[in-house]
C-alpha cells in the first residue's frame, strides 16, 4: 500500500481539502428519531453511532482530507463501541478514506510494540495513523514509528496540545538552550522522523500541534520538515484559519486540521448528514482562502 | 465502597506483601497443552489467555496486594482480547483483588471524561485503579482524579518511568529551579492529590515512579505524600528489592511493586499457577526483608 503520508498528500491535491473529520460519538446528541437511535443498551447505542457517522462519512468524503476517531469516545461504550469503531475503520477504508486513530497510546518498549501491533499492522482495529504520546522517550516511541514505516502507516506524536493545560509541562522552559520542553519533544520527533522516514519528503513520523497557538505552530512547521502537522483546536476550541494557516507549506501541503464536533454535532435534527457536509465544505474554504490571502 | 487506596493499605497489612501481580498475557509463550491453548484464532487465544491468568490469579491471590492488567496485551487480541480483560477483571474482583488497569490513557477535557467514564466509572471495563499520562497537563488530569475520587478509585499518574528512554524527556533539567521535569510532573500530582484527597493519608490519586531510578524514587516518596507509588521495573528490567525500598514508609505501607513475566512466564510447564505463587511468594519476602534491614 503506498504510504499514508503520500496518500494524504494526493487527497489534498486531488480534493482540494486540508479537512480532518474528528469523529467523537456522542449518542445522547443523536436526533430521537434516527434509525437504530439512543435507546439505552450498549448494543443498540453502538449500532445508532455506526448508522450516525456512515451516514456523514458518505456525504463528506469528497470534501474531506482524511477521518480521525476518538478513541475515548468507542471505548466508553464498552465492548459494542469498539465493535463500532472496528466498522467505521472499515467504512472510511470501503469509501478511501485514510483515517488517524486518535488513541494517544504510549508504553515502554514491548507494550509500545504491543499498542503498535494492534493499530499499525493488521486486525481490526488498524488505521493508517495513530497518535501516540511522547513522556516516556524516545525509545518507548521508536516501535510505533518503527510498525508505521514498515506498513505505510504514520504515526503523529503529541508536541503541543491545544488546551490551556498544555503548558503546565510542555511550556516548561528547560535550562539548556532556554526553549520550553515542546520543541524538545519536536526535536527527538524529528530524529525519529529521520531515522525511518524517505529523504526529502513526509514520512511516517508526524506531529500534534495545536492550533490554539499559532506562533508555535508556526515555530513547528520549521523545527518538523518531515513530519506532516495534524492541528486540532479549530473551531469549538477556538482556532480560525488564519491562525493554522502556519502549519502549511507554501504549496498548500503538509498538513491537516481536525474538526469535530463544529461538524458533527452542528444540528440536533435529522439533516445531520447534509449539515455536516455543508459545514465541512465551509471549513475546507476558509482554510483555503486563507491559505490563499 | 471503600476507597481503593484504604483498601490496598488494608491488603499490604493483612497478607505483609507488597508485590502487584502484572498480567501481561503473551499467549505464544503459555504451554502447548494447556486448555483451550494456543491455536492461533483470535477467540480461542483469548479463552486461552482467560484460562491462563484465571489460574495465575487463584494461586496467587493471597500472596500479592493487587493485580495490574497491561492493556496493550489485551488490545492487540482485538475484540476477543477485550472480552478476556473484562473477564479477568471480573476474576480477580471475584477474589477480593484490586485492579488496576495500565493503559496509560490521557487526552483533553471531554476526552480524558470518556476514558475516565470507560475505566474508572462503571461497564464492563471499569478497574479500581487507573495509570494515566501527565503531559496535556492538569486539565487533562482533572476528570480522571475527580472519577477515581467520585467512585472510590484511583489514578497512577506516570511520573518517572523505568524505561531507559524515560531520560529524554522526563530528566529534561528546567531553568526555573534547575529540577528535572519529573520534578514538576510530581508537584503537579501533589497540588491534584490535595484537591482530590483526604487530609492526612494516601487519597485517589498516585504515581509511577520506576524502581529502576532509586534516588530518584526516594525524592518522589517525598515529593509526593498523598500519593501511592506504582514502582514497575522490578525483576526483568533489572530493578531488585533494595532499589525499590526508598518507595515504602517506615511502616512498610504507601508502595506496591510490580512485576509481570518474572512471575508469570517463568515457567513453559504446566505447573505454571504453582511457579508464579512460588516467584510471588519469593519476591514478597524479598521486599520484606529489604524493608526490615
Amino acid at each position: 500500500m503506498e504510504p499514508f503520508s503520500l496518500r494524504l498528500q494526493e487527497r489534498i491535491r486531488t480534493f482540494d481539502t486540508r479537512v480532518c473529520l474528528g469523529i467523537d460519538p456522542r449518542p445522547e446528541r443523536h436526533p430521537a428519531t434516527h434509525p437504530g437511535g439512543f435507546e439505552g443498551d450498549p448494543a443498540s447505542v453502538a449500532r445508532a453511532v455506526v448508522a450516525y457517522f456512515r451516514a456523514i462519512l458518505e456525504s463528506t468524503s469528497d470534501l474531506v482530507a482524511c477521518v480521525k476517531l476518538q478513541s475515548a469516545f468507542f471505548e466508553r461504550l464498552g465492548i459494542p463501541g469498539l465493535i463500532a469503531m472496528a466498522q467505521l475503520l472499515a467504512d472510511a477504508k470501503n469509501l478511501g478514506l485514510p483515517v488517524i486513530l486518535d488513541a494517544k497510546r504510549g508504553d515502554i518498549g514491548e507494550s509500545s510494540a504491543a499498542y503498535a501491533d494492534a493499530y499499525l499492522r493488521s486486525g481490526v482495529f488498524a488505521a493508517d495513523a495513530l497518535t501516540v504520546n511522547p513522556y516516556l522517550g524516545r525509545d518507548a516511541l521508536a516501535p510505533f514509528a518503527r510498525a508505521a514505516f514498515e506498513n505505510g502507516r504514520c504515526i503523529f506524536v503529541l508536541v503541543k496540545t491545544s488546551n490551556p493545560g498544555s503548558s503546565d509541562l510542555q511550556d516548561a522552559v528547560l535550562a539548556h538552550g532556554q526553549v520550553p520542553l515542546w520543541q524538545k519533544a519536536a526535536a527527538m520527533v524529528d530524529e525519529l522522523a529521520a531515522e525511518f522516514g524517505p529523504e526529502g519528503t513526509f514520512g511516517p513520523v508526524g506531529a500534534v500541534v495545536g492550533g490554539t497557538h499559532p506562533e508555535d505552530l508556526a515555530t513547528a512547521r520549521r523545527l518538523l520538515p518531515r513530519s506532516v502537522l495534524l492541528v486540532p483546536g479549530y473551531g469549538a476550541q477556538g482556532a480560525g484559519a488564519r491562525d493554522v494557516a502556519a502549519a502549511f507549506l507554501a504549496d498548500g501541503s503538509g498538513a491537516v486540521v481536525a474538526a469535530s464536533r463544529s461538524l458533527t454535532y452542528a444540528t440536533a435534527g435529522e439533516d445531520f448528514a447534509a449539515v455536516a457536509a455543508a459545514k465541512a465544505r465551509e471549513m475546507r474554504d476558509e482554510l483555503n482562502v486563507a491559505l490563499t490571502t
